[in-house]
């Protein structure tokens, strides 16, 4: 007999109901006794209490449904030793809620922030498992999370479509994607969708050069220009920056630009008189049903984890490392991240076959 | 023996290729002998006598490729008869290149810009055939456009995609469709897609509405939201403001906001306090591979223009009315819109759904 | 207050979850009070009293669910009146069921066979509603059944990865497709997937002429030939049969080939010595989510058949002509098949670019 | 300078074009001059002398298009030696037409076979590159071959597809799969599709474990059970044999069953009494666009080509292993078979979520 908990965190993405389902089925494919609750919004539910009983019908059918059927929410990890406007501790409530339950183990599906609660709960003594959920790839001890490859597609397929429409008309088209810090969602499908300019927040991008590489292109009779960009893509020219004076600038630039590409827009239509058109695929990259590789991906995680929870194996996240399962220990891996080394291969052999990346 | 010149023109969408590929099939599946000249760019390279001789096996295997294999652009209608920089009479440069070519028939792909001068072409004695592109659906006289249900699966597509992640947040989605100055884009797209708002420029809105819709679903227990809004969406203020104040009204409006859904996200924040998110999928919509629906439509309305061109009939746009080939004269349609009617039955439907049109 | 029966036969396809949920919106945004009664597995939960109350929640989030979720069963007509192993009448047990609940309107979504047993229940004095769903579209009175859309995408997309792969070897494929008896969903998805030889129920084909096709593609220098072949589809010696002697001739085959495509393979193998190579895409052509084009069809019929309900209007299938929705009375579209004339113009405008049909 | 020839050859798969235009560029964004010669067909065209020079045209726009623009052949490795029926030696054709063209390096994208001919040709003294193309990702020495996830995809959406019927009608439904004589492509397009009976050939199975897991799913209460089959899956009974004995058992099976899935079906049928259907995919799984991923990794497989000619590196496969580009010599990888270990863990995660494997 055991008693799990479930819940999700942060910014939903593909396969957070695929992994849930591998983790039921591994465990009531094995117990002949299993009590699974689910909290609602993410770490929210267990502060509050707010929870319901799930039974494996509920877990049926839903491999390939996106979103979650648990909700979840953003808990800025800084506020929890911060008492809430009522007064409560939000570490002790979601401990005395995992008591109160008695659960054998926290099964927690969470980006970076998600991880850094994890692990904080770890240090209370509670028996917790982390599972990487991410479209931007960044977690540090895992090759991949759940999330990534349906996202890359998604936001492939937005490049493929204006690929047509670029080579019809004759212009740079900017198609921003998202990834927060890292670069991986943008290199990987600037890589698939076949555009020519890509810019990561890793590699901090020269406006000469980006000019550079449209005009090479014009003078090679090619009629358009597609840039990769990625949200938080950024200029040398910022990079150098402190860390205040960019806070400052970033706030003075959030009154004029959405977002990065409307700047890149705006500068570079200056430099070089080109019609420039923006396309921001935005929150449908963590939409939709996820890919086969994440509901594989999704189904070992959760697989794993039940393997570990059965072996009462605590305090891991649960990765893949060279096409492997591995229990990360959550103190080694909580609070890092990975990021895209400029010197990566795969930057490497992009640049290769000429892909700019402004630098 | 046929010589034909064939032109894409204006925005480009999904279905020209495969258009083209019905015409040039039509033909030489029945002609002996078939000279085809695709014109660059649109009318572009019929001013200029930019174009090249294309043989069957340039439309050998474009059935399913999106985009156009002649490039397009936008030749604004209004300047066609005044000279352009070199004193060129723009009407008088395509006449003559048509002649030059001994053209028997010059088949124009576009909208109800390129749909004018098509006609003006027609009235200065040349050939002509109009075959109706656009994701707009706006061109009077056919049912239905090629491009439009491509561009509506794609623009579903990222409504469903929304809906996953709307559903796991609880918030209010904004889905910005395309569509200029007709709603059909999204009409279909927002039915599809389960919007629960729609907002059309044939139906200006009424914030209190949406705030009201927005209440109710609250009320009904619904964690979400999602606002199917046209790019030309228009609120019931705006829509009675003359031609003159809008316009100086639009312009103040474009400094502050990039396009209608911001200022709707804007002012619905204000009004409920909800965290309101904005997708523009925007060129996307316009790109990739035609669908089955508007290759069958695409095919069939190709064949009908090389029959038309057999029986050496001209000065037609062809259609398709109640699920058959017409052809419609220029003089007829061409300077028409065709808007969504507020008392279309489709309308009627959708409310009786309970989808609130905000009006 | 109104009591509704729901129940999906025959051979499941798309937008069946789309339409119920269209109905009961349709009712439930217009009604204070709504009782909806769910009978599992088509005519087998009538008869048989299975069936569950259904509340509004029930049908949110469906709109893009294939499959139905109400179970479905192919119920044989002239059974109807036949006792059962257990002496039960059919009819009998239905109409008692109906009584029983009380209902005000049974709606029935079925293909043609469904349509009969819902007519006949009319005849009974059952208020019945009959929806047109079948992948076939073959159901007359209707322009479109729900369904055909989203098979003809598939198929197509199936003849689409055949292109790519017959282009690569150079062989014959054969693409057998669904529909029965009548040809609607091969003609169509042969267009769009780009088929050199489609053949069909309604045209009986001519192996010679068949033969004579890929010949000529052969001699014109292209690598393949794609053959769109339906279930259905009959030789022109075949079709010469009397009704008897084609089902001892189709008993003998059945040994032989699991389907006509298998037969035609070793004809042509035999004629030609070509490799020829078969996909059947079978029962996928029935799964999957239903397309924007076929949401959009359900809404409206779902939505008009809530507003027949709200006026007790009964004993209609709520079919789409030219455009509109259409209420046909049962008694005259009950029994009749609509099938792809020859001379349909569909038929003439693929023959014009180049298509064989056989004959 | 370079002078270089690429050929495709085997079945076709996706990522081909992606593939050689990863090598092109890769060579052409460094070299001032470069030469691409393109054999017809495989290696046919490199012993029958057909071949065409390239331009980088040539590779613009083909990253998504699937087959090949080269065309393809099964070129049967034991024959090679055998001179042909014009008593020409194939072997020395190969080289003749090679140093003819005074080649610097043959890049050659295949399977299994065309990895021992190309190895063949190394011992010949030609330089040679090989790149690992098949659906069926069962190439020794790398981790994964391009064309595989587009497959698994194709694969996995016939499987869903099957599952919206499946749990509509309540059935027992077989979706075979391709593969060869190896499981990955089943047992990934297993996995992500929610199959819950999986064979493979590396796991034969027991007809009496497949009707108990199908029993175990109707008792608790499932309405239908989905098989994913490999083509190449095989009984205990069957693995039992000698060679001798299978080939002969095969061909009288060949009589009787197009296919394993028919005689599995039959026996099920027999067994159980259930209505089982079958779905062959066939052909659809190695046709279409490369998916996103795929498209990534054949991009970074061309690019290391690209490398590897300008440091003159010939002799090797390249590969993938553990997320790096890998040269594999070809001596030490020709004539090895991947397969899927019983014990790898991927099987194991498969069983723990209750997954049956018949054994």
């Amino acid at each position: 007999m055991k008693r799990i908990g479930l819940l999700t965190s942060g910014g939903d993405c593909q396969a957070l109901n695929a992994t849930m389902r591998g983790v039921v089925k591994g465990l009531s494919s094995n117990l002949d006794e299993l009590e699974v609750y689910g909290f609602d919004d993410g770490y929210k539910g267990l502060i509050y209490g707010n929870y319901r009983m799930l039974s494996s019908k509920d877990f049926s059918g839903i491999l390939t449904q996106g979103g979650t059927i648990l909700g979840t929410s953003r808990q800025p990890f800084k506020l929890m030793r911060v008492p809430d406007e009522n007064g409560l501790d939000k570490v002790e409530a979601m401990t005395q809620t995992y008591h109160k339950l008695r659960l054998n183990c926290l099964v927690i599906l969470g980006g970076n922030g998600s991880q850094k609660t994890a692990n904080l709960l770890r240090q209370e003594g509670l028996n917790v498992l982390h599972l990487p959920k991410t479209i931007d790839n960044d977690i540090w001890g895992t090759d991949m999370t759940f999330g990534f490859q349906s996202a890359a597609n998604i936001a492939t397929e937005a490049i493929d479509c204006i690929h047509t429409t670029a080579a019809s008309h004759g212009r740079v088209f900017i198609v921003e994607v998202m990834g927060h810090k890292v670069g991986w969602l943008t290199l990987h499908s600037g890589i698939a969708g076949g555009a020519d300019i890509i810019l990561i927040p890793e590699i901090p991008f020269d406006y000469k050069k980006i000019v550079e590489a449209i005009d090479k292109r014009s003078k090679a009779g090619k009629r358009f220009t597609i840039l990769a960009v990625a949200e938080g893509a950024i200029s040398k020219e910022d990079a150098k920056l402190s860390k205040k004076e960019l806070k400052k600038k970033m706030e003075e630039k959030a009154g004029k630009y959405p977002s990065v590409s409307y700047e890149i827009a705006d500068k570079l239509a200056k430099a070089t008189g080109a019609d420039i058109r923006i396309t921001v695929p935005g929150h449908t990259q963590r939409g939709g049903s996820p890919c086969p590789y994440d509901r594989v991906l999704s189904t070992r995680i959760g697989s794993a984890a039940a393997d570990l929870i059965m072996k009462e194996e605590y305090g891991y996240m649960v990765g893949i490392v060279n096409g492997r399962m591995k229990k990360v220990p959550l103190e080694e891996c909580a609070g890092k991240l990975k990021m895209v080394s400029p010197s990566d291969p795969l930057i490497e052999e992009a640049k290769r076959i000429g892909i700019s990346f402004g630098d």
